[in-house]
């Protein structure tokens, strides 16, 4: 039996710990987060564990509720040390699941915690971890500098007056950079009651009317400009499904200006709409040379009785499956008949879809960069070592792996960084595996070469920093 | 290499071994069956192998139909050993087949043979088996014991008297439960034919004209009453894809009376009624406590031709590829909106579906039960080592293995009980390689008591019995 | 760690070593590709590698263009030599996929070099291939005897004259047999540009005017009574997804005539037509006895610009993920209901559907023959080791593994023969490993018998030869 989350856990090779010792020398670009730029910069201490675990972690809250777990000891009044013990309790369900390698590998690397979290040890645990935290050195600058972050790009709105960024990007004692990425979301879910909100933020930090599609447009673009000034590399886009339904620009004044006084939208003006409004984008981020990023498949706000009490992004959302082939290649192949496509990444939530989208990258490759059309790594549920094999794998047999810009932490909290490590081992792993089993030769430089590309450099090539 | 079905079968480390003798200690719930309450109490001897191993049971006759045999050795007039040796013939083209170590593992724990199957055996084991059953123990009852099972629940029709559950309660000398499960699939597939013939009957049992859906609802309600008494603890219901489309009373009781006229259905029809009484439904279960089985995915009765000769369950199902998660998760969301969700186990007969299930639970877990929405295991045709590995995987990474209710025989064969001794091994095979691989700690205690939980307690808590 | 690529490739134990060796004894029968009889026939000296490796294979080009290498070194102007230094370099990235293994099994079976092929070994190996080369043995009809193949069946459309195929078959010196099959895709898509075109040819191949519905079936029935003289046994259909909406003569008429003319037709009409021609020539197929092949899920022609630079089947297709259970089920049930359903191999593009097909074959099978419909195997993007594992896996799990028609190589290169070896390889490995875990009894007789039906026999039965 091997020891439990060792130095050498998921590495069941000598090849594989070799490859892994020069993989996990190299820096993080952790390309897409949903770290707070504000509380970077404000780089508060936490409290105590609790709120740097459960405060925000809606993976952690699915958990505790999968195991009947009363909402106050999740999101309700409990104290903090009673919200630790529900915690420690969900341990000895929780076999099989990411949260529990992401809970020993944030106790072992930030806390030096060998010990397995469990009833048994929680009261052990709770002293000794908020002890460690009262020394200092968990504050955020401190978490990401420790784990070996080059740069950070956290997710922003166009509406965004990207403050923190200018603050951050001000103070020389910041180690590492913190870059935004454009996501305009809001923009395009016309449908949604988002919508006019985001449209009267949108005038407000824009200063002006936005009184037609023309106008968005217009103001889009300077934002884009602006993003740009302020070192945005790369851009946003969550999707169901991607539309291709094309409109002219009088159908889409028409939609825009119903979307703007709040009249139901049908479903056909729905899809013109996000159709056009995405190809204009992408053409836009083309020109700046982004990196434009595709996440599909995710069904949101599933649960109303909940969404009405905590919000969005609190744990009530789950994997859609939809028909996404035929929209996303028409959508795609519209570009790139015009010579604007960007570099694209495109993640799928819905694992049903790895085939498709592995083979509909090459559909588009092509000598503007080195896999140009990116499959990217298994993110949020996929998030786990079946998950991110089987991308690797489908990406491999299918695609380039050697090219690939590898792990994304897609987090809201600063101690998510192991979970790149974690990536890194199953990638490792699969590598020595294939290697050891005479599938691939045994060359050093080659594999050393390559598994730090996928770690590091493919990214920084890629995206930029 | 490892003896052919050993006593170490599907157990390759130390770990599983010793997890798997505590797990298979467990008695049996077998919470989901097709068994005759009728046959039950009858408890007749069976005249051979063959009656008790081909007379009825369909996935040895797609096996068979495989194989090119004609049907006259399958369903036919042919002598019930020539049937057998037909069957033993399959033996050797069905290597990866569930069929291959259900008939072994039936012979070894049932009638004491370990030679394999073949058509150089056969008629050894044609002998062989049938004296065994000649000395007796092969009775409905005997096997069922025999099997350590401590309760069943069968499939039972809201028009179902359950006469014979009743005498079976009565009968002081069965060992084990029998309880009623409600099923009205009949009740909600009014564009089926079945549709007004199933009315007739419930009108004959509930002694009353039905002749409004209000009038259907009234009645559903004493039914559910009549099974609660006869100590009916789940429901089960089979959907192609669970619609959610609103309707009011009136459109219902226009659409309930044309399916009682038996005039043609839109599907928009179809789906309002179904959406309507299947919520109507789980309200009432709520309100009982009952746990609701939802079977997702099954395509029914596609050959026509031999429908026509045989009828349903025959042998003639397949998997279908519908879109699932948007309708699902509406229907769910509008009971818990409504703080009426029952406990639910969402089964999926499509393994594409296994991440949208396994992530859809995770959108109405609350405090009513430790993982209220459960994953239903692997069933029908995923009953078989890839199929159980990767939903219980799927369940692992997305939600609270140990929480799991576990295996269902879904069968309707006395000597199935095996597939609960199939599906442990792999439970604690899967377990056991994340202990030895260092992925989770080895605590004796711990792991023994969550086997043992899926094993048996946590259905045993989770339904009742 | 094991050898690269050596002799016991992929197999670890010595089971799956045992029954390779007689596995691989067997002849090839490549019963779908899409080799040019013109080629066999004029029998030509290639000139060098590129030539032989790059001039034509679509998979490789999708490599490089994976890799960011320009167009002018794939299907450009750059030299044979500029080609192969640049496919050299593509090696070191695609770790994982089945090119790399294809390249190897290329140069070890055909030109005795064991060296990885890198940029490092490049120039070695141009110089080396190319002399072998010269030394003769690399013309299509050496490499195909070289390859042991004892038949080939071609791709052909009912147009074609078949004149290479006469030419062929009088020609004393060819050693296997070249056979047609007949492929009706530009019949059947009345919706393409393609349809007019074909009309013509075939009226042109005919003799005769094709101005009606009726005369077109006519037609058919010509060219499958000359195709089957010219000893075609196979035909072959590729389909998004397989409709099933039923039509009258009177409607069909009406949707010929559209489609004649180059009108617009809707979705429902060419939905209609598809249905009913493809019923129409499954039935003419039924009488012949052939094998009716049936492609479902590619997603062809997607990048619009290269479409128009490149044309059809130069590396922009990609998977599709329509719905596809039902329509195919009602379409071969209504075959099936008039008793002419012929044998059908039915393929997916998208895994995601290997369940619904692997089930789907249940449906249909009778005493006709040993699994009269069969799953195809893993094609075109599953045609790598994962792809192979799980569409047999599925296939032993849900149908009958030992009565499997096995490997096509649906390939455009005459070098692709080591395919075969690959799939023998995996198909080896995978019943050694089953029998070596103690899951199947060791019966060398049986085994050996089983994996060489499936390398060749059951193909030779099933199809005819």
């Amino acid at each position: 039996m091997k020891k439990f989350m060792s130095e050498d856990f998921l590495l069941s090779t000598e090849t594989a710990k070799t490859l892994f010792k020069a993989c996990n020398a190299m820096p993080i670009y952790d390309w897409h987060c949903h770290l707070s730029p504000k509380e970077i910069y404000e780089n508060k201490e936490p409290e105590d564990i609790t709120q740097l675990w459960l405060s925000g972690d809606h993976y952690k809250w699915r958990g505790m509720r999968s195991c009947g777990i009363d909402e106050k000891y999740i999101t309700g009044d409990a104290s903090n040390y009673e919200k630790f013990v529900k915690w420690a309790s969900v341990m000895n369900y929780c076999i099989g699941n990411p949260l529990y390698h992401w809970t020993h590998l944030e106790l072992q690397r930030y806390f030096g915690i060998d010990t397995p979290l469990s009833p048994k040890t929680a009261d052990e645990i709770w002293e000794k971890a908020n002890a460690k935290i009262k020394e200092g050195g968990f504050r955020p600058r401190d978490l990401i500098a420790k784990s070996n972050v080059a740069a950070v790009c956290t997710t922003d709105d166009p509406a965004d007056t990207l403050e923190y960024h200018k603050l951050i990007a001000e103070d020389e004692t910041v180690s590492f950079k913190v870059l935004p990425a454009f996501r305009p979301d809001k923009t395009l879910y016309i449908e949604n009651p988002t919508f006019i909100p985001w449209l009267n933020a949108m005038e407000k930090t824009a200063d002006t009317k936005i009184d037609s599609y023309a106008k968005l447009k217009e103001v889009l673009i300077d934002r884009i400009n602006f993003f740009e000034e302020m070192g945005c590399k790369a851009t946003d886009h969550a999707f169901s499904y991607v539309p291709c339904v094309r409109a002219t620009e009088e159908d889409l004044e028409e939609i825009f200006a119903k979307g703007k006084n709040g009249e139901k939208l049908t479903q056909t003006e729905i899809d013109k709409y996000k159709t056009e409004l995405f190809r204009f984008l992408a053409k836009e981020y083309y020109k700046k040379g982004w990196a434009m990023e595709v996440h599909i498949g995710a069904m949101r706000n599933n649960n109303t009785l909940m969404f009405n009490k905590l919000g969005p992004d609190t744990g009530y959302d789950s994997i859609g499956d939809w028909n996404i082939a035929e929209g996303l290649s028409r959508c795609l192949d519209s570009l790139a008949e015009e010579g604007m496509l960007p570099k694209t990444i495109l993640f799928t939530l819905n694992p049903k879809d790895n085939y498709v989208l592995g083979t509909m990258l090459g559909n588009f490759q092509n000598s503007d960069a080195p896999s140009k059309i990116q499959f990217g790594s298994a993110w949020w549920f996929n998030d786990n070592i079946d998950g991110m094999q089987t991308q690797m794998k489908a990406l491999a047999n299918l695609g380039m792996l050697g090219k690939f810009v590898g792990m994304v932490t897609d987090s809201r909290s600063f101690l998510s960084y192991p979970r790149h490590e974690y990536f890194r081992r199953i990638l490792c792993e699969l590598v020595g595996t294939w290697v050891e089993n005479g599938e691939y030769p045994w060359d050093e430089e080659v594999l050393t070469a390559m598994v730090q590309d996928i770690a590091f450099n493919n990214a920084k090539d890629y995206i930029g920093m």
